[in-house]
C-alpha cells in the first residue's frame, strides 16, 4: 500500500475529537496509527479517563545517535459548514495535484508524513538511522489536555534532543521553510463594575460612571492610536529581530498589496509605524481586544447604563518577554487607568511564554539542509504570530527545541471548508525527513 | 364608592399591554376607563387594527374657559420577577396608608386621580369649571404606537390650551413639585467594519485593523474623561440653567451620600467638574454607551479580531438643542474619530427633542399654586433626566405645553416588584385637580 493509499484510509476516519458522537472514530483513528507505527519495536495506546488515547512508539537502537520526539495529531476540526464543500469532508479526492478532506493538511497528511518516513527507512534498511520516540495525540482541535498532563509526567520516557513537528505550513509554494519562532500569550478578562444595578441613562446619566465607558478609556490607556502598548515596561524584554533575520525576512516573497486586500481585507494595515509586515506580526508584541460582555445589544433601544462589562482581551508576547511580569504589568496599568467611580481588573485565563529555537542549533541546521535539498531551494528562517502550545510545553517540560517542519501551504484551508493537502509536498516531506534522519 | 374602592377594582384588572395573552384584560381595563369617564357628555372607545384602545371624552361647556387635555394611561408592565412581591401584583394590598398593586402608581393610581377629580365637581357642581378633553390610552408601556398615529392626526379634536399629565414623581415627600423640563434623545447604534472577514490574532495581531479597539477609539474621541462631550459644536445650543432654576435646585433638599451610595450604589459620582448633580442631570447632555455587540463574549478564550462591532448609544439633549444638527454632529464626529483601516457610521434610530415649559405661563402658575394649597409648602419647579415622549408630542402636533403635576414618590418602586402608590398623595392629587380646575 503506498503512502497516498494509506493517507486515503487515514481521511476516511471521521475523527472530530471535539464531537461526543464521533468518539468511537477518534479512537478507530487512534489505532489506525498505533497499527502504522506497528514497525517500531515498541507501541502503545495510552488512556486516560474522559480522553482521546495518545500514541506513543519508540525505536531506541542507535546507540551514540541524536533522540528525535516525533510530534504531529490524529484528530481533526468538525466540517461545518458542510454545504460549502465541494465534496463529502471524510472521502477524499484528488485534484490538480491536490487531495481534498477535512484534516488532509491539519494534521493527518502531516503525521503521515511522519509515520511514512519511519516506515520506509525501515523496510528499506531494516532499522532506523536514528534514536526515534513518536508521540502523536487525539484532542489537539479541542484543548489537548490529555498530552498536557502526559508530557510532564514523563520527562524520562519522553527525553530526547528535539522534537519535530509537522504541523505548520510553508511560507509560499516550492519555498522550504523552517520556523524558529512562536509568540507568546496571554489571554484574560477585564472586569469593569461601575453603579450597584444597571442604572436608566436619563435619570442618571451624567453623575453614574458607565462600565463600557470606562472600559473604553482602559482600552485606549493600554494602547495608543500608533498601535504602540502604553503600560510602563511592557516593551522593556523586547529585542529587535537579528539584523540576519531582518535580511532574511525583507528577501522573502511578499505582496502587500495582495496581502492587505485578500488577506487581511481591509483598506489600510495599522500597527506601529515604520515597522515591517514581519516585524509587527512575528517579531512585536500586541493588544487585542476580542468582545465585551454587557449592557444592551439586542434589536431596537434600551437606555441602560450597565453595572458591569466584561471583555475579553489578549497579548502576544515575544521571545523574553516574562508572562508573570507581563501580566503585572496589565493588572497595574489596568488599575491605573480606570477612571472614577469604577473598580476593574484584569483576570488572567491563561499564558504561555514566546518560544524561539537558536537557528545555528545543530539539529536546526541539519533540518534545514534536507529541506534545501529536497526541494531545491534554500531553506528560509520564518518566525509565526501565533502560538503553538506544544512547543512551549516540550521546550518547559522537557528542556528541547522544536523543529517546525511544515508542508502545508498559506492556501490550503485549515480549519475551513474544501481543506486540502498538496500532494508533492506530501511526497517531498517524506523524502524531507529521511533525508534528516539520514544525516543525523 | 369611593375613588380608593374604585382604584382597587382599577388595579385588579391585569392590563399588562405588553404581554399578548392579556389582551382581553387590557380591553376590559379601557372599559373600566370609558365607564368611569361616563358622567362626561361625550366618551368613546377609540380602536385601532392590532392596537389597545385610546379612550377619548370631552366635556366642551364652560365657554370662555380654558381648554385642558387630561393624560393618562390604563395599561401596565409586566410584574416579574413574581417571586419579589410580598403580595399578588394584582390583589391591591393596603399597609402603612400605602397601597401594594402592579400600576398602583405607574400610572392607574394618578390616572384616577384626574378621573376622580372629575367625576367629584360634575356630582358636587352639576358641571365642570373649564373644558375638558381626556385621552387615556394603553401602550405606554409597549411602544404607545396608537396614541403616537392619533394625535397629529386629530389635532383639531385634541386642541387645547395645556396638556394635564400625571405619570411623574415629586421631588420628595410631602414637597409639592412641577416638572417643567424634560430631556431630549438621539439614540442609534455605531456600526464599525474592520477587516473582511473575522481574522485570527496570532497571525494577524499588529496588522489587522480591530473593531472593538476602533470603536473604544471613537468613544474615547466622543467624550472625555471629565464627562465633557468633545463632539465639535454640541454644545452650542446649550443654555445654562436660569439664576431662579440654580436658586431653586440648590434649595431642594438632596442629600448627596444617600443619592450616591443607595440610588446611585457607586463610589464617587462622575461628570462634569463644577457642576452640580441636577446641572448634570437635567441641565446638560449626555453621551452613553449602552453595549457593544461582536466578537468573542462566550466563556473561555478565543482569539479573534472580529470583522466588526455594533455599539448601542445614546445622547439626552437639552432644551434648544436641535436633534437634526447633533446627528449631523455626531455623525461627523465619528467619522472624524475613526482610526485607519476601519470604516465606521452612525446610524440614527429614532431622536426626540428635549422639552420644557415656562415656569410663568398662567396655567402652569395656577397649577402650582393649587399644589401649595393641598400641600401646604411651596411647589418646586424641577426638570426630570428622563424623556417622556407625549411631552412632545403634545407640543410638536398640537403646540401646547404639558403639565407634569407628579403624585408619585421616588421610592414608589414603578416597574419593579412591590410597586405602591402612597394614599395620601392620592387623596392630595384629587384635592389638588379639584382646586386647579376650580381656579381656572
Amino acid at each position: 500500500m503506498t503512502p497516498l493509499n494509506k493517507l486515503i484510509e487515514f481521511l476516511r476516519i471521521p475523527s472530530i475529537s471535539s464531537d461526543p458522537t464521533h468518539a468511537a472514530d477518534v479512537r478507530r483513528a487512534a489505532e489506525w496509527v498505533a497499527a502504522e507505527l506497528a514497525v517500531l519495536p515498541h507501541v502503545e495506546v495510552v488512556e486516560a479517563p474522559g480522553r482521546h488515547p495518545l500514541v506513543y512508539a519508540e525505536s531506541l537502537a542507535a546507540p551514540g545517535k541524536p533522540t528525535l520526539l516525533l510530534y504531529g495529531h490524529y484528530d481533526v476540526q468538525p466540517p461545518d459548514p458542510l454545504e460549502l464543500w465541494h465534496s463529502p469532508p471524510f472521502e477524499p479526492v484528488i485534484k490538480n495535484d491536490n487531495i481534498y478532506a477535512r484534516g488532509a493538511c491539519d494534521d493527518k497528511g502531516q503525521t503521515l508524513i511522519l509515520l511514512s518516513a519511519l516506515r520506509r527507512l525501515i523496510e528499506r534498511d531494516g532499522r532506523l538511522p536514528c534514536n526515534i520516540k513518536v508521540l502523536i495525540e487525539g484532542e489537539e482541535e479541542s484543548g489537548g489536555e490529555h498530552i498536557e498532563a502526559y508530557v510532564p509526567t514523563h520527562t524520562e520516557k519522553l527525553a530526547a534532543d528535539a522534537a519535530v513537528i509537522c504541523d505548520t505550513e510553508m511560507f509560499a509554494p516550492g519555498l522550504p521553510a523552517l520556523c524558529v519562532g512562536l509568540r507568546g500569550i496571554v489571554y484574560g478578562e477585564i472586569h469593569v463594575q461601575g453603579p450597584a444595578q444597571d442604572l436608566h441613562s436619563g435619570v442618571y446619566g451624567g453623575v453614574a460612571p458607565n462600565p463600557m465607558m470606562a472600559m473604553a478609556e482602559i482600552f485606549t490607556a493600554l494602547k495608543n492610536r500608533d498601535g504602540l502598548i502604553t503600560i510602563p515596561g511592557f516593551y522593556d524584554a523586547v529585542r529587535p529581530p537579528s539584523p540576519e533575520e531582518t535580511r532574511a525576512w525583507s528577501s522573502l516573497p511578499f505582496d502587500y498589496e495582495h496581502y492587505r486586500k485578500t488577506e487581511v481585507g481591509s483598506s489600510e494595515l495599522t500597527g506601529e509605524p515604520g515597522l515591517s509586515v514581519f516585524d509587527r506580526t512575528w517579531a512585536r508584541p500586541t493588544f487585542e481586544v476580542h468582545g465585551i460582555r454587557g449592557g444592551f445589544i439586542g434589536e431596537g433601544a434600551k437606555t441602560v447604563i450597565p453595572a458591569v462589562a466584561v471583555a475579553k482581551v489578549s497579548f502576544r508576547l515575544v521571545p523574553d518577554q516574562d508572562p508573570a511580569t507581563i501580566v503585572d504589568q496589565i493588572k497595574a496599568a489596568v488599575l491605573a487607568a480606570t477612571p472614577k467611580g469604577i473598580t476593574a481588573e484584569f483576570k488572567l485565563l491563561h499564558a504561555a511564554p514566546a518560544s524561539s529555537v537558536d537557528p545555528s542549533h545543530p539539529l536546526i541546521a541539519k533540518a534545514a539542509t534536507a529541506l534545501t535539498q529536497t526541494f531545491g531551494r534554500e531553506t528560509v528562517y520564518i518566525r509565526s504570530g501565533g502560538s503553538i502550545p506544544i512547543v512551549g510545553l516540550f521546550q518547559q517540560a522537557l528542556g528541547i527545541p522544536s523543529i517546525l517542519m511544515g508542508f502545508g501551504l498559506p492556501d490550503d484551508g485549515l480549519h475551513s471548508p474544501n481543506e486540502k493537502f498538496h500532494l508533492p509536498n506530501f511526497h517531498k516531506g517524506i523524502d524531507t525527513v529521511e533525508t534528516f534522519l539520514l544525516s543525523l
